[in-house]
């Protein structure tokens, strides 16, 4: 069940059910990705870093339900595209791992183009 | 290797192996999860509905590098408040379900809140 | 110069000698702002909040073209929709006066909403 | 009154006498300003380019509230750092005008970097 193929599959299926495939254009459901992550950013705008890490039951599963919108759209736009995206977060690891070598990275949060600098 | 929590696992210990532990506060995440869905919309911004369903091979390549990225901080962020986004992902449609019944939803891309209206 | 009409003026003769029109539907002139703000967010995600208002001179002058960036993107996208965004803004700060009593919201940063609870 | 000075002054008056100026570190100003981007996003995903151009007048409404939100962020955030929005603008438009001459720019919706291919 927690397999990502499987829930690109469900996606589908509620979109064709409802007739929604008529709106998922890649172009359109970036933006719905884009309007979820900005209803989690509003939780946390006001929050202290620490209050971030620790919060009341009732804002973390709110936060719990903005996780799984952003999944939902990343999962149908990925698919959309004929991408999984746990195996593209895999390949970008691989990248990172040469962009931000342990030698050169610890303990400073850089973009590692601000390296050579 | 293509489940959630390898993925979780893998992304903390690229980033205690770089001591990046410090900067992954829930709301630093959130706002790198956010500007890397920036760096998405950006590549789509000007597409046309239709372009945006039949990319360029190279453009291709660098969506799905965003959307890798977008995976990345969407599973730290969640690994950090103990949320498996797959498993989220479900409990939102499961509410998706009823806020959106077949009947009332179908070829209409509304909020569930103007269905009243 | 400074007046936001005197701006829009600019971006739309910008625009024009371009022919980027064509481009600029509000549709695709808010996925150009959404990006923007991306790219604003992506210097400010590891920055305490002490940091953030500390910005060494280089970041300074980065941060001032990206809110130029979106200066220039909210201008043109009003533009586009026949609104003044600095009337908008005194309209919006009208109403927050009423959703917002001082004697309600002093000091706590809470969305209006949440005030009844 | 619609001068962008009047507008940060009014802001900053409006947050005094709410004792809100703990939370508008910069940091969090930014994530304000995208989450309200966000609310924006929402109103446009679904929407064709034809249908965002020809917005019926109650969500025209409710653009036109958002646009004053996100000015409103906009003009606090660059106030909090000695920034004049318009002017930023400004400066970023004449750097525009080098990056996009006319003569590569026309018709062509193409980010300055990629002229080179």
């Amino acid at each position: 069940m927690l397999i990502m193929k499987n829930l690109q599959t469900r996606l589908l299926s509620f979109s064709k059910e409802r007739d929604w495939e008529q709106f998922h254009s890649p172009k359109n459901l970036v933006m719905a990705l884009s309007a979820e992550v900005g209803e989690l950013t509003e939780i946390f705008q006001w929050l202290t870093e620490e209050q971030s890490a620790a919060l009341p039951k009732d804002k973390l599963e709110k936060v719990k339900e903005e996780i799984g919108d952003i999944q939902i759209y990343l999962a149908r736009l990925a698919d959309r595209l004929g991408i999984d995206p746990i195996e593209a977060a895999h390949s970008k690891i691989e990248k990172n791992k040469k962009k931000y070598p342990i030698s050169k990275a610890k303990g400073i949060a850089k973009k590692y183009t601000e390296f050579r600098k």
